[in-house]
């Protein structure tokens, strides 16, 4: 089987139970993600082959984080050590009108030291199929920006599946960089967008709006604008609070234009890692199925993530399927 | 205070807190439930007295499953000893669409050592007034099924009231025994038939549809094939989702049909043994109200059942009689 | 900055987890709270500066307490000691149609001790503002009334803003004093009435319905009533069950009747002490904004409370105006 | 059999985890006690069959407490109902240097309410053939210490064996009572003496040493003084700090002087309730063995005790007697 | 690197927290372990490169069962699945001189299906340059026993190393075979031999006492029975109660008699798996070092595993050689 | 009452339960801390007036740390914020042999953004009679030494007394500063030494045995050179192992030589911070007492923190007391 690779960056995560805020307890519970990282593991979880490449502390969290990723039987092989400490965030969950409130700790990671040298993109990258980015990493550093293209270029080379998910979040990306020209830079070499109107308005300078009738002109735009990209795949959120969310999906892939059914997600348990669920299962789905299919899996995906804590999504292929066929009402499995 | 006997497997509940899979903690809460302790336990905390036989480990957790059973004032004197382990299931509670997983460790338990000889049925029920029993028991040994009916065949002669609750579950049944046949030989001892459609389908091989002129004619023909069943209890459920059901149900005495409004549990809170909370409900309400006033009694336990964690239910018979007098409005009790 | 000062009991709250029963674990959780030390707890979140008068118990449990105080910077240098115990109360939570359940234990408590001779009310108020009390202080002992009057007494002489939230609950007023005489002596030195239909008839001894209408009427006799009293705010809960509520508000401040919208909280986390959230809202909001937006202020940070466990509400003033503004859709804030 | 008879407030024992104060967490375990209690429920575990006779509140509390103690098979049929809360202790556990810190919440509690008219002495006694009682009951309330005495009188009367340990406790004995009138009142009726040096010098007013010739002394003042005394039993604890414990015992059964070896408790789990598992253990050994026999069951029941969390000791007979065995190594039992 | 394989049964282990009884709370906590696992892990924390054999059971236990095994690098490619149940045990951690107590539920567990026709011996032993087995696998089933010979009569063609640590356990052994037929007959493929007396005397037949001589004779008298085996390993444990253990070791192999120091645990933690961590050292240290100094590492392994909870030990390398060169006085590592 | 000043990092730990590794758990519990943020606390426990100054990140994490720090009533009034986060500290405890890891998270801290410019030492010293530095803070930043020296500077101007405990940490020092040289330019503002052989030969180049003649010789040279300086205190410690330890204390004031007795920390709860409570029991003692006293103040509170879980000493001055008079068997405080 051939492996799907993820880049990025791996963090602690630290919340109090519940809905407690820090100044509420002296206990709090962790996992480790990332965004690139969820998509990994879920994508593991889907059965599929995954080795993900980053850099992590050499401290007994860098190992505990190490185990965490292993027991998901995500390759660590290409892993790197640093002498800086893993990068941290800090949650406080919300609940309905209140809103999640999340603090990072990364800006002087062990991630933060990637550079080029680091990484052995050709070992790899060797038994790769499928490489998948996203808008987080080239955010973070100059090292991280390079690094990452220097992988892009490589994956191109040798055929490699790329997709993006160009997230754009401005708390981020204080190098240096322009945000919307690095984003173009990477675009360049990348099949799959996933990523709605935000993400496109914000590469292509343009200012569509949410209807469907702007986001297939907005894909279009953007399929001409970087024309290695041959499908876009958007997810959308409406949320009643922080307690209660729908999704659905749609998709235009140069020929067919779709749009998924709501996903009505009346109990939240965990929202942290759901876009990464869904392009976990988008990049499972499209190798499995067709288009449309590969969306529904994705939204499928992305709604049961919001019933796992952590960042990563625990359910198999089988699972999420199950919801696409209609059994959402929730009868026991024995 | 005349005795009301529940004869099943006592199962060690063992599940993660939340929601929680068991990969993503290395803490579980335990409690002890099993179907037919379930509907003792709730009777007992109706302010019945109650007795339950059962076959329990000879070592720590079987010690421990007595001091729970005795906690709630459920006489255990009846309950026997076997070198073999407590049966155990474990739980991955669900949520929203993601279904609860139960996995069971109980094919070779100390209940599963249970034979008519290590039952002094005679003695069990010298104080009885009321036998209930489940398709849970039968479909364990062939040794749980000659037990229960040398059980049954004994209430019947003494004149106690039986009450059957003939879930078929098909996962169950391993032994050899025709399920069907095996749960008319024992129906013909039962006077209260708690079961829907399906049950009355499994038995007598018919295929009513879930409509009330169809439960009406399932129960009548129910009622011919068993004389001594006098009356027929449906609870009905419908699902949104793991986390959002309503329940109501509908009630054949050979005279008069009634049919309960739906109580909407729009957070549940734990939904296993609701079911035993529903025929809990009705064993007490038959004894102290008329036939629908028992149904609407036994609907409130079964709502209030999902929101307290565990097998079973903690409401006490005031708390549930101000249910159906509709304060459900959970106003603060001080 | 002038001090917000508010007097009364503090309480020890002793809870199991969850939705738990005492029977059904032997763990629990406990925060500090009593109703004016939540509004003044409240008011300190918000920016103000308050101080807090009481009289806890001089053992590890007063010091507790006190830490649990100050961790809010509400000054703590006005409350005393007692040999007796710090009040205590259990807390069962429920959940949907099952009501939570309190059973207090502060009949011979610390704060049952108090006699006017022990506030040096000169002292205490020399750099207030603003004072607030409830109808559960005079409630308690007649050494609490006679307290509290002494200081409603001084604060009028200083020209100190007093608001009251005369919430009468039936099963206190146990030492002899009749509530209407008691509360009306109270309510004379009184310029904010935060309380609605039923406190105004209990007082008045009329029977107005909860209309509008009805609203304005009470309103006006009351003011006519009690001339220092200028303003009247209503806080309106609607309850689906325990685990679902509306909050609106309504106001009559001599010339104007204004109405808020509802807010849904469609899952509480914990609903004690909201109404303490609203009257802290209202007083900082009428410090702030006129009477409307303090009103809405009020709702808004009452609704929120019902997010935060314990008894406190934890939001700053910024996350009460977000709501305000709209933002209740839980957008994660980073 | 026969019941043992236990007579005594039920109190909730409410700590922080491990070492912690309550400062330091928000979390407690809680578990239920009482002196008398906790000697009744060591003997149910021994396999005796014991009674507890008490006053408890009438709320999900005091349920509780009830649940707790049938937990254990004792017998709850002659616990009566108070509307007063239920007795509780707050302790904070200290470790090597540090001293365990306990502060009461019991003087007005439901045990406080109790008087002769509320307990039927004749009923309770009817299967007893021992009778329990401590000097911590007639030191709480005249009505305690009045039910206590009707008891004890009828206990004479019916030749049913009276053990007495008449802990001094200086911080009780609040009502007017003199302690030591009031103990030698309660002592004419009791055969077998729990206590040592301490203990007789206070009933007494004398001033033995502790030395083992003065015990001897001691011993016969006291059955002089107290004919009906036919043994006195006395534990010696020898602190190197909290942590670290070891202790032995000796006797007096007016014909033979009996020391046991120390018994070293090099990592004390938790202190509480190890006086009462060396009163349950004798007054088991003294059913079964010979006087110094029983002392070593006694001290070996008492050593034990350490090892267990909470009030009571959960060892079983087999267990105790493994001990004075000489099984101390701690050998694993599969 | 070459692999280290290790064969034998998963089992989950469930215990309450701390010193509690199962009766004393609803709270678990849980690992997986099992003897054999147990060595494998901790030579994979060691650094070497690790395959388990097993089965374990086809739901949601097995899988956090291959997770867990997966965290610390060891291979699970040869663990098959069976639709029984994992086995289980239960723990009670004793403490001074209670003693831990266990429960077993493994007779009809997923492993106790293992046959032959189920493990590709050839696959699985392809990379192995050593191979571990203890008495416990043969103990078990008819299938065990015969799946283990058919590996050692492989591994003994393959010319990789054997150890065994024929632990003789009186309480399983239960399908029919006579134990020192059993363990003789497997002796014969084996190298290295790590048991002491009571192993040698179970073997051989003979009464050997445990003196250094007699170990030497003993040891003579195995090593001419069974000519492959080259070297005796033994690790003797004085026991002054649960809490307080000293480890020293001593060895023969066929050259050179050997003792090791004491090594003191004041204060053990976890005793669980410290024969594991003392063979998993040996294999290591034999791997590494001279006989005196793998016995030496073994040792220390051992002691410090009474340091960590669970069944494995999580010490590395490093840490183990630090306790070697006299670092026990646990000065910080920052 | 004049006011002690502290002035460092304040550092959140979070670590595992217990023993546990961050590999064996996903729960951790958090405390608050930092070298001088310890000894504040730990003498305003004691009853003194204490002011912390420091700059925390402006996140809710920050805010958590202020509260954290006001519960104990040490003033926060001139701690300043940064967008940096906060310090961090991983901490896994060991046992026995096994040592404690730390791992730090804190060179781009909120802390290391501290320059002169951020605290207006004027108005910080205001109250001063104390101020308190260690070797940790100059060893972070070019701007924490700055800063610190700066404060130094005007507390001598004005007549404030300085303590130093210039504690050298190796993994500290980062940014180019020679630790020596930076030791000598701020011990020369100090009048009380708190520090043993290391610091002193650390400081004046020189390598005086740990013998008490040398330790004299030491301190007189340490005297000569720096003339500020009236008393040194030294604290040895002798470490079975991490479990268990033992501390004493020596002292030269000029005058004369003492040296405290050992006190036997037999089963250690926490070993951080104990440092800093024996330099806050110094602070506190020299205040009150005379040298001697103080030191067995200062040895007697550094003993009682090792029976404290987190960083910082919850004894109060009277606890400390009772340590002195000879009370440390552990007898219960009732």
């Amino acid at each position: 089987m051939e492996q799907i690779i993820t880049f990025g960056e791996v963090l602690m995560r630290i919340s109090p139970r519940g809905n407690k805020k820090f100044m509420q307890s002296n206990i709090a519970e962790f996992y480790f993600g990332g965004t690139e990282l969820n998509v990994g593991i879920s994508i593991a979880n889907f059965g599929g082959k995954v080795k993900h490449i980053s850099v992590v502390s050499n401290d007994f969290i860098g190992e505990t984080a190490l185990a965490y990723i292993r027991k998901f039987g995500v390759s660590t092989s290409s892993i790197e050590f640093s002498s800086r400490p893993l990068g941290v965030y800090f949650l406080e969950v919300g609940a309905v009108m209140r809103p999640s409130k999340i603090s990072y700790n990364r800006s002087h990671s062990s991630f933060s030291d990637v550079e080029p040298s680091m990484v052995d993109w050709d070992k790899a990258l060797r038994k790769g199929s499928w490489f998948h980015w996203t808008g987080i990493t080239p955010a973070l550093t100059q090292g991280a920006f390079d690094t990452l293209k220097e992988g892009l270029v490589l994956a191109k080379e040798k055929g490699i599946t790329v997709s993006a998910d160009p997230t754009y979040r401005s708390g981020l990306w204080k190098y240096g960089k322009d945000p919307k020209e690095a984003l173009k830079e990477l675009l360049q070499y990348s099949n799959i967008f996933i990523g709605g109107i935000n993400e496109i308005n914000e590469v292509l300078g343009t200012d569509y709006s949410y209807s469907n009738d702007d986001f297939l002109k907005a894909s279009q735009q953007l399929m001409e604008t970087f024309p290695s990209i041959e499908k876009v795949f958007d997810k959308i959120r409406t949320s009643l609070n922080s307690s209660w969310h729908k999704i659905r999906a749609r998709m235009w892939n140069g020929v067919e234009f779709r749009e998924s059914e709501d996903l009505d997600i009346t109990h939240v348990v965990d929202r942290i890692g759901t876009g990464d669920a869904f392009a976990a299962g988008l990049i499972h789905g499209l190798q499995k199925y067709d288009d449309f299919k590969a969306m529904q899996f994705a939204s499928a995906a992305c709604a049961l993530k919001h019933t796992y804590e952590g960042d990563v999504n625990y359910a198999n292929a089988e699972e999420v399927i199950s919801i696409i066929e209609g059994n959402v009402s929730g009868r026991f499995v024995r």
